[in-house]
């Protein structure tokens, strides 16, 4: 366990020291963030750079790459991949921010240009997983201790499941800390989850340990870097993840989730920003059936909580309890 | 693990519902806090009502009960002492918040008579723990993975860590949330923890996976209450803990780790209310052998920090942060 642990520490401290540097550079580069027209009074945001997710690529990346497994165990051919997923997606998200606040477009990319960066993603890499021995098409249901084979339908459904928790990770990143503080939460659990699997016999042949080895040094180092970044991230803000960071996440998150071959687990660890989503598309939906009626004064639902009067730090406090309560179930889920 | 989600989700729910009843409650009863006199700023504060622990309590206690595994394996014997402390170190805290709030008496219990009714309990667990064939005096040492015999002088040691951690606790809970939030997070380690040890067969030898069961509900229940707590006691407070609060958190933290003998992980994932303590040892020593020099603006060392600038809520994040780091490194020490 001892590679966890230096995979948190150093991807703490390589958020936490390249931090201050990369701010006064973003700031240098007029990387201030058009704030989303839509948001309720956050005038006074305009300014704080954006893309202050790269702190936390760094360091994920690094301890990764140091922290990683030796290669014969279940090696690179899972962390690579893994990896690819996460910078893949960040780098779909960094081209939007880099319009946004670089070029001083308001609109980024086009919607359908992001979708087809994140297909190629999703569909890659369930391709990938399907066919890799150690993963397959059967995933593994909690709580009930069985497995359910998808067959050929786990690509397209997969695949989906990518760009589904890409987007909700995105959507939640709209209150100082909150989606930071959730996926401190939520990674903690993916570690522990990890470390379950690995020390307890009954669940190796379940999922192979070494999947678990591999995922567990990429979980530490996702907690580790969100902890850091949380330190320039948290309310008032010094600077923000962007659509850089928010997809980065998304997409460690449920690279870690397949390689496991529990994707089902995110509907408890990943519970609030698929939240966002839904809360989204329910706005939507509600909206042209009755012909301009409102579920939430404002979607995603944290901009709700916002308007009834919650402040920021409040509602972030809220969805990293929520977070911990769903995590620990699912910890306890897998523990049978 | 079952028994766990239960006891996490009542303990949550007892906490969430009897909240609003208790603080209209406590404020009816004139139990405004009379604010601490030397706290930097915190008038405004004053009328907001003390005791709030008293919804950790009942949620902890019911859990505990209602969850309790079955009396004949590590049943009963463990259960009710670790109440027990958790109870009678709330009673003293209860005792100094009713004095001051109700009685309008500044100076509460005076602290020989605190320190008088901790040393009953403390001692009086040591004792217990000492004599208990499932407990012993051997305590755990993590990383190295032996064991320490402590010998007669497990129960001076003890006793005094009981009232160590108690009084830690105590004074860390000088901020809307912190104390809360730190102690959610130590909690959900500790359940970890308690989860691994009844998992792990090479872990069951070492410290009975009964005693695991016992602390497991126990945490579950203490990081259940804590969350439904915040929901009141987030900044702003609507409700503070009082000794009441504190007392109860950091008597039940540390008798789970007495009976799952890993007193000495306490190090980590309490470390920063045992910061708060040892801040404001040195303070008090550095001022006496300096003739008035002061090495932090002010203790516990949390109050510092607010001098510094930083607020609230971003403190309650960074030692959350700390306490969700070292917890992590907790439970990677027990998997070995």
């Amino acid at each position: 366990m001892y590679r966890m642990i230096g995979s948190m520490l150093l991807s703490l401290a390589v958020a936490l020291a390249i931090g201050p540097g990369l701010i006064a550079y973003l700031k240098k580069l007029h990387f201030g963030q058009t704030i989303y027209e839509l948001g309720p009074s956050h005038q006074q945001k305009q300014g704080t750079p954006v893309m202050g997710g790269l702190m936390m690529a760094a360091g994920i990346l690094l301890s990764s790459l140091i922290f990683h497994p030796l290669p014969w165990k279940g090696g690179w051919d899972l962390m690579i991949p893994m990896l690819l997923v996460a910078f893949l997606s960040m780098a779909v998200g960094f081209a939007d921010d880099y319009i946004k606040a670089v070029r001083k477009r308001h609109d980024g990319l086009n919607p359908w240009q992001k979708i087809a960066g994140q297909v190629v993603v999703a569909v890659g890499f369930s391709v990938y997983c399907y066919y890799h021995p150690m993963i397959g098409s059967s995933i593994r249901v909690p709580f009930v201790g069985t497995e359910w084979d998808l067959g050929f339908f786990y690509i397209p459904v997969m695949a989906l499941t990518v760009i589904f928790i890409v987007n909700s990770s995105n959507l939640q990143d709209g209150l100082d800390g909150l989606l930071g503080t959730v996926t401190t939460v939520s990674s903690a659990g993916w570690l522990v989850i990890c470390v379950l699997i690995m020390t307890v016999p009954a669940l190796a042949g379940i999922t192979d340990d070494a999947n678990a080895g591999t995922a567990g040094v990429f979980a530490a180092a996702m907690t580790g870097a969100c902890i850091g970044f949380l330190r320039y991230n948290r309310y008032p803000a010094k600077t923000f993840m962007g659509d850089t960071g928010s997809m980065l996440l998304g997409g460690g998150t449920v690279a870690m989730a397949m390689v496991l071959r529990l994707p089902l687990l995110l509907i408890l660890t990943f519970f609030t920003p698929i939240m966002s989503s839904v809360s989204v598309i329910m706005q939507r939906y509600y909206f042209k059936a009755t012909h301009g009626k409102r579920i939430f004064l404002m979607s995603p639902v944290h901009h709700h909580f916002e308007k009834k009067g919650y402040s920021e730090t409040q509602i972030v406090s809220m969805y990293a309890g929520i977070t911990m309560i769903l995590s620990l179930i699912a910890v306890l889920s897998i523990a049978g």
